[in-house]
């Protein structure tokens, strides 16, 4: 049933809107208008008239709620990533930066625990206000410190993600605080990042793939089932390999 | 530390190879070989001339692993679907058919519970054949019967997967065995199967999305950075949508 | 060298100008201008401080000087369907519809004589008027006709592009207008489309081929080389196919 | 009319056969047999049994025919690079290298003159047997030299394409060859080449563009309509430019 203070995702023909239950609240669109007063109690999963109201799931609330300062990451390329990273229950992850901590909100739902390091103010500041805004990442340590400062016992996190303009001088303490085998992703928007951390990078980590994630979405209208007219052609992409022992 | 039985993915210059760890076994690539009581009580990720020892991912198992009779849910599509059913620690899901199991596998580590149904005998023991062979599924409930003929509570399940080559005479069941606003997915290879489906779906179900997955791979020569030179072009296209309540 | 009235391509960091060079005229882009009585009887291929300027080609004028009322045949696909349907300087090509005169432009600038039919009589006169605008198309005669109504004789075409919103009604005289073995061309924005095609073509048409055209573009900046955000997800599938004789 | 030595395109299901037509010669598939002699003076686009035969298109030829030692230029590119270089029937074409004579081919089906340089022998060769073999290119001058050494007039191609490893050293010799405006392509398969031409064209030539192009080919079957399972995923990067007069 929905009550007061749910988080919304709205539909109306092709747009959706986040919002959050107030019963004094309403939306307006065209010339339709849903009162959210007559949601209250109501089973989630509503038709009302053009409208259809569910509660929001985590794509949602990453895609149309969080406030960024920085390039998101896409839940296309999130939910990748938690997957490459092997993140179970059980899973301590480390994330630098933290951004404005999509990529953070993901993980810390299938994690045992998420360590995210961020050294803009800004930003953590941001991912803060993003996760007490939604109630998420209870499972979460902030920390607002350079990762190379950090410090971090041997062999402490179970896979690793980094979102770092240059990866590279974080490379050897990346190395040095994943266990054996441990999964790592990188994620970087220019091919010339690619190249220069592949450059870098065999020495310390083995089992190298790199990749590009395409979605391609249709329009719905069964008797012209075609293809959206436009689509994401890049975010970044996408670096995934494994410690290896030396 | 790697141990007898555990199961290994070898990488060899560009190639992977599935093996599990017989300390009597080897293998052969080119002129090089890998002797596996070599790696006993070594540490993971390991590498040993031009070879890269790892513990295998459940990718890996999936799509080194798994035998399959039918075509297979890739894990580019099933890291997807997993998500965007919102499968979580206590979520219990509903999937049918099963398959060869490959999206169940990736359900069962996510979820509480996973239901699986199958009707064709021979997909119901080559699935809990691949589970039992990598030690998957503890929360996975196989199913050899007809969906349609089970006996399901109303609104037992939180979300549901359906692979079936026609999904219409099950969507009022589905429907009813939900709870409200749950998300379903949709595995379609033809248009065709999309069109009829939208075509009947609406008064049921809301929130449609339709999403085709692209993955493109790059060689990972710094000095000669491109992709590789040809992709998966289909599996499937994939149809998201939400129990309406009514 | 330049010279007045000359269709001028100006480009100003990322973005396209199609201008007609009036020397009196002049364009202005953030704080910069470009007076057009400086480029008079100056070399073709000019930078004049920001600005970039070349004649225009027939990809510029399509694009950015075509007014068109309906969707445009855009010039990837154009330049694909003219050497698919196999036009040279002494071919006769059939087309229909005319709309907007993009696909008739690059058809008449290869082709020996290209014949366009159009029904409705706004799409006629635009077409008409874009290619008087830019002195387009001398080879090109144009009907406001029905092509169903036309009076051909058989086998009287090289070639023929049909882009009309149902093509199996004009099957039938379009194999009759043909020479034997002569290649086809259809336009569909729609699966639904598609499907209708392949179910009615096949005793009349052989060496069917469906295929979708994508282009990505990149940023130029070398030091950050990455694709740009956004591309062009759909414009429609393209139908290939040949008369077999019967 | 069919006839002794016409080049053959037959197709067979979803395989294609390029065959000359000796009427002694056949073409077995599966269970069925082609005799040539029953295609000699038949109408072309022909179906008979299983098979369609139809005059093979210089498509055909190059995709099937042409023998390689190179990477060859895809159909799919050569059509839209003719294109961006406003190849028309009076337009003399500089190229380099000639490669197996993929593009040149196409270049001289619409240009008026095509020149084209190969330093190494084995190509030269194997692009003139290719063309003689076809009865291609009588507008095309081989030259088997370095274009660095040969003598060549200011100003004297209206259009260029570059095929080679490192393009840098020759930007200069082509920036004088050419008229001013003229279009240039070049053809690049990775991206570390791509960003050492951005940083060193620019100077010389303006209005820069890189483009991907991709084709995606769908099954013919209208009741189960569905793309291919696999698609070129990389052929080159494509750069095109404009000659700025300085």
């Amino acid at each position: 049933m929905f009550k007061e203070g749910d988080w919304l995702l709205i539909r109306y023909e092709d747009k959706k809107y986040l919002r959050r239950l107030d019963s004094k609240g309403s939306l307006n669109v065209k010339k339709d208008i849903l009162k959210f007063s007559f949601l209250l109690n109501k089973p989630e999963g509503l038709r009302v008239g053009k409208f259809e109201v569910f509660k929001a799931t985590l794509e949602d609330i990453i895609l149309l709620g969080f406030r960024r300062k920085t390039q998101i990451i896409y839940p296309k390329d999130a939910f990748y990533i938690a997957f490459k990273l092997g993140i179970r229950k059980n899973t301590r992850v480390l994330e630098f930066g933290t951004g404005s901590g999509a990529l953070c909100a993901v993980l810390s739902e299938l994690a045992g625990e998420v360590h995210t390091y961020e050294v803009v103010e800004d930003f953590f500041k941001l991912a803060k206000s993003n996760f007490e805004r939604f109630g998420l990442g209870k499972n979460v340590v902030f920390h607002l410190e350079d990762f190379l400062k950090a410090e971090i016992k041997n062999e402490f996190y179970d896979s690793a993600f980094v979102d770092v303009k240059d990866p590279i001088p974080f490379l050897d303490k990346l190395h040095r605080v994943l266990k054996n085998s441990a999964p790592v992703g990188f994620l970087l928007p220019t091919t010339n990042q690619v190249v220069d951390l592949l450059s870098n990078i065999k020495g310390l980590f083995g089992g190298i793939e790199v990749v590009e994630i395409f979605h391609r979405y249709y329009k719905t209208v069964p008797e012209r089932f075609r293809p959206e007219d436009t689509m994401t052609a890049h975010t970044a992409y996408l670096v995934f390999c494994r410690k290896i022992y030396n």
